[in-house]
């Protein structure tokens, strides 16, 4: 109740000081939705961005064989004790294909926008070009745990690693969620990487407060796991780019939702306790050939997606993307000297660079649309992003 | 009242036509508008972009001791013979200080968004952190003839160049300017290059159509230099960053100015003889006290403002980004073994980061706004950005 | 006389063997060493790399406040059973100082030879410019667990990590040594981790089989830890580099000691279990005071003494240089805007290039030196380097 | 006769020193073989480096279809006037294949060990994957010049460059030769670029004091162009490489050939004038069917054996590695979205890096092998690399 009317009064003042008016009806209905957590992708709110259309699903998951599984761990409340909880966290896995990735390795390729971030086997992709493991995304300290949960599923499912075959460097990337999280517990156990390996699937991928998403924030609202997709036309090639994120940057201010300002226009529902502004990771999957060089130069356009949700990429922020495509498999060993490929000229690549920006711009705000408030440690509160008063802004700068 | 008619019988019409609708008599302004050749800033068109103020000129000028200096070269008209004309290019200068810049070199590091460019002494240039020469911006295919002028500038002023002293691997950057120049020609001559550096002064900077921009065309207008400045608040440190950007990047359909989708709003006024879409070199100057390895990352924000005004950094395109620190100086061949510096925190560079995303994207759009419509080679004419459709543009969008 | 006869009688011999001949006392002295287990660093041995000399122990703590620590893990034997053993395992801890590195870190920089390989943190280090954990080296499969005891380690000592503190990403190199050891057991607890950390000292390094070194394989002889020094005089700065290596790579013909081909004329003494060539991480200390540009321009030297051992860098090893300062100190989060820092001028840097090729190059013959024949997993037996036939070669080829 | 009585003295004090002792009539022999210039190639003098086999001229053309073009300027002796000489210089021409490079570009990857020089077009080939011009060697301020010289090449050979099709970033590479060549005169024209193009021819390749190389110097003898190449056996695919280099690097103590301290064995003859001790150029040629990641990898190992030589990588120097294949060619502006390549898998790659370390050593060698005493500007003399005294040095080393 006492929550109701503060925000009441917030946006009053708002009127007075440049933000956007609402009018006491629409008040109702923003709250309305607030309340009842009705949460809507950005396509439904009429945010249409860029080009070219979706896929069937709009994720990840549109090129083809591409799987995505999370583990969500959301328990306790109140004062953090640090090991106990609360815990409002998880780890979420995307799987190139369905088959043995250690023996049909995918070509590969990356970019470290800002550095502030870890994700292990970084390294080894760049200088092969290719993975050859799951890619799991979760909280900066659980890393090392969720690298042990990989390296198990790698023994299950190859036993001769190190053994009679070659060691593993898992794909473990991270952002910082303990401004709701009981981060030092490291409460993602390797049981649960496992799960999310073999829970993984197909079809329409769980964005919002799911999997590594569940305890981050984005642009100081509520933030976690966002997918898109783009498919490019026949004449273009009728390939296939989908982008995950999982979505923990940015400052208020900066928020940027198709051209319009909209952390500038949205200035109350900040969290007190925020402590940072920092950090993405971004995987682009596409169906595209493409060799690690061009899936290096895929990376940087994921950047410029990013770029226009008005990341400033923050000291402390760790943006990093991680591209591969399905087009074909790498094997493990052959006998053969060499294998026949089939690349994409890079002088037909630019609709895919186009489709990778507009994917990766709507993942982020899919991620925001989808996020819904969450309490976590300490009481901190993470407000949703207000998809009416979103409408709002954009009935108020003519494109609804 | 009014302006809401307005706006729904444009948005009615845009259903019909997907570009903006003119009234008659704006039309008439506008066409106006673009033969009387009258230019503005976007700033007195009311094109705000960021947060931070601009300095003095709003030009990478305000970084004290950076001067600049153009040769423009205009002249023959119609059917193109290789290696006569029609002339439209030229050369920029930019000088990090007044000094002898061999003697007190300047810190400095860069990035390349896309590599399809050329700029000379950028492998020196990440190797040692620091510039020695003067920075020069020309067409691709004048770049030798530039650098045997930035040479000669070097003898000129440390005639033991090459002789008692190291040699010298100048900084030279290019764009295509093919559309309007004849490109092959090579018409900048070293004696020009020495004029542009000699010419090099502070203070306000001409933009558009002039030096290394004079032939350059962006987002299918008329391109070329644009320059902006921001000035941080003391309790940020006061530092001033400044960008100069030699702009010829873009498709039109890709054009956001302020956020607004100008590119799609105006979909007339294209060059029928445009080949490519490619190029941007951008210089970034600041008084921040920066290593090399932090200028590197002052260079990566520069691209995350290109990005905001829609670029998609296509594969035939070089963006290329130099930044340098005029806080302190490197000496030749020092006695001591150590200098002292005093450095930037990067727990402090969050505010430069923002200012150098917000001079990048405003720098793009002076480009465009001081460019005028240009008739070159072949009686291939590049249309100016017309300003007074911006403006409807804005107020369509609630903008203005 | 005599002396020239035996060569002549030797390399008749090596006409029809290809390899070094022993005389029947020889090859019993030879074999008494190795039954004896007496080893011998390489200067012991007469194999002076280089032109500087040494620090006081000739190892990477020879730079003022470097502290190493090992856990060695030796235990079962006969069959493997993966995850019970036998156990040829461990962890070594480099610390850049005694104090506190998260509130006093250091710059660093680094370089990847090449990538078939992990050092987790790598992508911070290099956007920052700085280490802030201590630098731990184990087998690839249990990084995941030694992150996690550094994370402990952390916790232990600031308390705030991850609660008003930032998160940290530590820095968890490895080498594949699941020839002689049950690597799927990730026998390394985070409790060795700290016990690693906690024990470290300054002083003379032990080498060979001990922490993360134990089951390390070099040039298909024992292989471990090893580690030099060097010292500049005065004239150059009276700088100290140090190098520890944990040595995994290379194939047995590629083995040069100081310039001759020991690889070639030792071609017995072979494990016929070794499966792949792989990997050595290098870790370079100075208190030379450097930025960490000159920091990733060190770690290019070291693999150019390591070069100088003859490695081939092949496709399946990981080459990983992590380069350190401990001239001065990166506060975390000072509330100044900048810091005054003394740097190294790079017209001075080259004794140093110098010291650091020396020092790595002669860390890795350490290695070799102090390694002994280790029977682990299933029998497997992996030689000694034989240190008489190693004088005996210098001696052949005259160098003694 | 005053010469002779000087390098008399200065080998018997070596005597005493810890040098090489030469008998009188050994002494005699040795300095006419100086005298009578005759000189040999490595392998002639019983200096066979590593273990593959060569092609049928040990050189880069042994790579079918390359070619290599010099042209050499020497004129002029005494005194530096600066723009009149005397001249000691030139310029090196590679070319992939003797069709259209442009029309049919070939796959390149490179490496920048130390970037104190240049190498123009560097930041295209990195992102594009291929080279499409020839590739020019020449002295560091006649870059520009020789630019303008490929540039005239390609409009030549594609006149529609920069009118209808896209504008050319030439590829040219740089050491300095100013210590013996009128370096300010940019002796090298145009003329002399295409002349050096269009006389490229395979078979045996001129080495020692042409091309690019004249002026050059190499661990303070006279250096310049060297080549050496390796062939696989059947059963590691049958692939060549062939390496090239422009060497120019290097301080004399640090000269090791095929590991011996040949440099500290030879401390005579060395030149009073030589300023510093920088650069060497590095192109690898292979028809192994790479990728530019793999080209990349490729060039790293020639920088490996490179340090085999002996080189520190000085601050001031420029080491840069460029690598192309012409198994395979990429169309200009193919219509098909994609094309079909066979690529070499990773795990076949390792005899390929050996060759190419291989390859890089010996030609290296080579050069010095080649060159003869030069006298230049200012009288300046370098000295040949007495070779009599080199198999002395080996004599003394058990290796002959």
């Amino acid at each position: 109740m006492l929550f109701l009317q503060k925000i009441s009064i917030m946006i009053f003042i708002i009127l007075f000081s440049g933000g956007i008016f609402l009018t006491s009806s629409e008040l109702i209905r923003a709250q309305e939705t607030i309340d009842s957590g009705k949460r809507f992708r950005a396509r439904e709110l009429g945010i249409i961005i860029g080009n070219y259309p979706t896929g069937k699903y709009n994720a990840i998951t549109d090129v083809a064989g591409v799987k995505v599984g999370h583990v969500t761990l959301i328990s306790g409340s109140g004062k953090l004790v640090p090991g106990k909880g609360p815990v409002r966290t998880g780890v979420t896995a995307i799987l190139p294909h369905g088959g043995n990735i250690w023996q049909e390795k995918v070509p590969a390729g990356g970019y470290i926008l800002n550095g502030c971030g870890e994700m292990t086997g970084f390294i080894w992709m760049e200088e092969s070009g290719y993975i050859e493991t799951p890619i799991l995304l979760t909280n900066t300290l659980n890393v090392g745990t969720v690298m042990d949960g990989v390296i198990d599923y790698m023994i299950k499912t190859v036993p001769e690693v190190g053994i009679s075959d070659d060691t593993v460097n898992p794909i473990v990337a991270e952002c910082d969620d303990s401004t709701l999280n009981d981060i030092q517990g490291r409460h993602v156990t390797q049981e649960m990487v496992l799960k999310a390996i073999e829970s993984a699937s197909d079809g329409p991928v769980e964005e919002g407060c799911v999997g590594g998403g569940t305890g981050m924030i984005c642009y100081e609202f509520k933030g976690g796991i966002g997918t898109s997709s783009r498919v490019l036309p026949e004449k273009e090639g009728s390939y296939t780019a989908g982008v995950l994120v999982m979505a923990n940057q940015g400052r208020r201010r900066d928020l940027i939702i198709k051209g319009l300002p909209v952390g500038k226009e949205i200035t109350d529902l900040l969290s007190a306790s925020r402590k940072g502004y920092g950090s993405i990771i971004i995987v682009v999957a596409t169906d595209a050939p493409l060799t690690s060089r061009q899936l290096n130069r895929i990376s940087k356009r994921a950047s410029l997606g990013l770029a226009r949700t008005g990341t400033t990429a923050n000291n402390g922020s760790g943006e990093i993307i991680l591209s591969f495509s399905t087009a074909y498999k790498i094997p493990h060993y052959p006998e053969e000297f060499t294998c026949d490929v089939k690349i994409l000229s890079d002088t037909h690549i630019n609709p895919l660079f186009e489709a990778v920006e507009e994917a990766t711009e709507e993942a982020v705000i899919n991620a925001l649309c989808a996020a819904t408030t969450m309490k976590g440690r300490d009481d901190n509160i993470v407000y949703t992003l207000p998809l009416d008063r979103v409408k709002m802004i954009m009935k108020k700068y003519g494109l609804q």
